[in-house]
């Protein structure tokens, strides 16, 4: 079998982030789908305290959480680095790693899940901290600098600017309003392996219309 | 000045974790208290972002998270680490680190700050979480193993268990429920740098008392 499988999900942002940095690592891998609405024993065995994918076996050694899974792929195989080395460096990508995944992805999400004043104020929240984003974008190729790194993964979530009509924060995310994180989608597109793990806006758009009560 | 400076709270559990790892890592600082209803100018300088303390401050660059701290802290100055040397054990202490800080703590926070039914959701929610804890720390002498670690620090959070008068979720941490968690934290009070790092009791009472609106 496998040295490393990764069970995964097609339209999770948390899965392709694990797909990406094992990809951009050069790190080969047995990718497993997982059917969520009817999880397999694989990952009440792997991940009995959240039971939700992506899980990383290495070894027969399960982990969860993509954010943990990153740093332990760069910890574990030391080539093509994706988080910095200078530790200052590190912390700083970490700290803005908090920023996206504890702060806007709950605003998001609370934007696309609510509606009337709530949403409102959860729109402008969203809007405030991608103003955030953008400035600390500035000037810079990719968040990670010259090239694609730990938190441009991360920051995969803003691919919510591609599907405006699906995810009502997508409205928010518009190219006249934040020029440079749409520049930033842009040039991710053009990369091979962002684009092979990428969710694919026709199969996201029927998905989505398939299960229309739980927006992401 | 100081090559290391910490701005803190000294009823904030997040500044008492980094003063903990400062400590048992033998780092000497300058510690500087912050008046949080009137924020000194270095707060709002060295974290525009969040506002809020911790931050320390390294050879005048400014990092803010007490999580984000704890790994500088321990990537920068090498000697008596706090993190497990193998990857896969400091992988799995970052999943816990997860789990207390984004499951745990949002969940007994929203008990201590509701009434009614949801107050009971949320604290046999607590309840459910602190079970898994309980597991997790079975058989081990620490979180961290043998000695105290990462997580030991990270968890002190847990000290809830010493204010079930002031803080709701403290009667949820009772010794009958959960002895393992509460043998940890009298193994943890014997330990001076804990205790000289730990919110005492009855200041922590007339704290309370004080900002009666704002429960913990």
């Amino acid at each position: 079998m496998a040295e490393v499988k990764l069970f995964g999900f097609w339209a999770s942002p948390f899965s392709r982030r694990v797909e990406l940095a094992l990809k951009l690592k050069g790190i080969s891998y047995e990718y497993i789908e997982e059917d969520l609405s009817n999880k397999s024993p694989s990952v009440l065995k792997y991940n009995p305290i959240h039971k939700k994918v992506p899980i990383l076996v290495h070894k027969e050694k399960p982990l969860a959480e993509s954010l943990v899974i990153l740093e332990y792929l760069d910890e574990t195989w030391k080539s093509n680095p994706i988080l910095p080395q200078d530790p200052y460096e590190r912390a700083t990508a970490r700290f803005w790693r908090k920023f996206i995944d504890e702060m806007l992805l709950p605003t998001a999400t609370r934007a696309n899940r609510s509606t009337g004043k709530e949403q409102e104020q959860a729109k402008e929240e969203v809007h405030q901290q991608l103003k955030i984003l953008e400035d600390e974008l500035k000037g810079k190729e990719f968040f990670s600098g010259q090239r694609i790194g730990y938190l441009d993964i991360v920051a995969n979530i803003l691919f919510w600017f591609e599907y405006p009509e699906e995810v009502t924060v997508g409205k928010v995310l518009t190219p006249e309003k934040f020029p440079i994180i749409y520049e930033w989608i842009q040039k991710l597109k053009k990369v091979d392996v962002v684009n092979e793990c990428r969710v694919q806006k026709e199969k996201y758009q029927d998905f989505i219309k398939s299960i229309s009560v739980v927006k992401p």
